[in-house]
């Protein structure tokens, strides 16, 4: 009993910390985006194939999280934003803390749009509020149609999910459409994307989706 | 300074239980793989051609642990081996607990090979003995050839690399030397096979190394 009533501890301390994170960034008119997924279903890339859209129309920010390198932040940086490195020395998610540190080294009178990179992992990054406007999940076709079903609370806390790796569909056995039915199953609400961050498709349409969310913001 | 010490006491009681099952095991001279991967890696599609390749050879167990769904279970149920499944409901990782009890519910006079297939997640399982006698990591290619320098742990404590998804090469960014590389930089020690659960190449060479370790079993 010990354990459960630390485990709700830190996360009600965890939720603390994000609503802060959440006042300083709605009150700055920033759409702030955590970006969630298994390990290689192309979370890093996909942020690459959105700076080469958005980076002249938006002041863009980046928060990378990973458990050991800093080899994402280095690919993102390539594009002349801000980005920070969070390393969580093998913690498997990230946690509001975390991310208002971070905050602390970036320019936000300077910043639009703020993407935070979680660590790859489809399942404990789902626990913890970082004070995002919103979870994207992004799912690969290559690990299958099934996995809204398998790890459930994902796809229920997201608002969007994005189904990355579609050039690949025709090499394996995951249909497009069972993937979506299965997230909807989960929750009807979410906005679903189709993109391949390889060839660029379904990229734009993402980008102007983002551009539509923050003009809202205004 | 609490939370920390609670986790050290968590992962000790964990070990003892974990203790608790090898005993058991190699006291029936069971080999016990710990199959681990992120989502989607292809962790049940290679189970089901090793069981396809081994099942009138070798009497085979299987433990399932899933975060919500029986999925899996039900997948390999169908090749006739016993199958017990572990739903986590949402918790991250396998506990040596959870697979004393599945223990239980198999007949291991009748078991000469065990595997546990591990919820998909390169973080968190990496911390957990469950008795076993290796873990076995899974890395699809389609995940890129620098997640074992990014989840490095895993990588580390693992006995085997599983490189699965070779037939997808051809269409994708990830250079399958580069792969072994970077896993060797981390574990020096580890034992490399590739294959394609889709098309079966090379998990006639894996069954066979499985073969030579449950003969040195006896």
């Amino acid at each position: 009993m010990n354990v459960i009533t630390i485990e709700r501890k830190i996360l009600e301390k965890n939720d603390e910390v994000a609503i802060k994170n959440r006042e300083l960034l709605s009150g700055k008119k920033i759409l702030t985006i955590n970006l969630v997924s298994s390990p290689g279903a192309g979370k890093t890339s996909l942020l690459e194939k959105t700076l080469e859209h958005l980076k002249d129309k938006i002041p863009i920010s980046i928060i990378e999280g990973d458990v050991q390198t800093s080899i994402d932040a280095e690919r993102v940086a390539k594009y002349n934003v801000p980005v920070v490195q969070i390393v969580t020395n093998g913690a498997c998610h990230l946690e509001a803390k975390l991310v208002q540190d971070a905050l602390g080294s970036l320019d936000l009178t300077k910043t639009k749009l703020l993407f935070i990179e979680n660590v790859g992992n489809l399942v404990c990054p789902a626990a913890y509020d970082l004070g995002e406007d919103m979870k994207v999940v992004i799912a690969s076709t290559t690990e299958g149609d099934d996995k809204p079903l398998k790890y459930p609370r994902m796809f229920l806390n997201a608002a969007v999910l994005i189904i990355n790796k579609t050039d690949l569909l025709p090499y394996i056995d995951c249909n497009a459409d069972t993937l979506k039915n299965n997230a909807l199953k989960i929750n009807p609400n979410l906005i679903i994307f189709e993109t391949s961050a390889t060839t660029g498709e379904g990229v734009e349409k993402w980008c102007r989706w983002l551009e539509e969310q923050i003009s809202k913001k205004k």
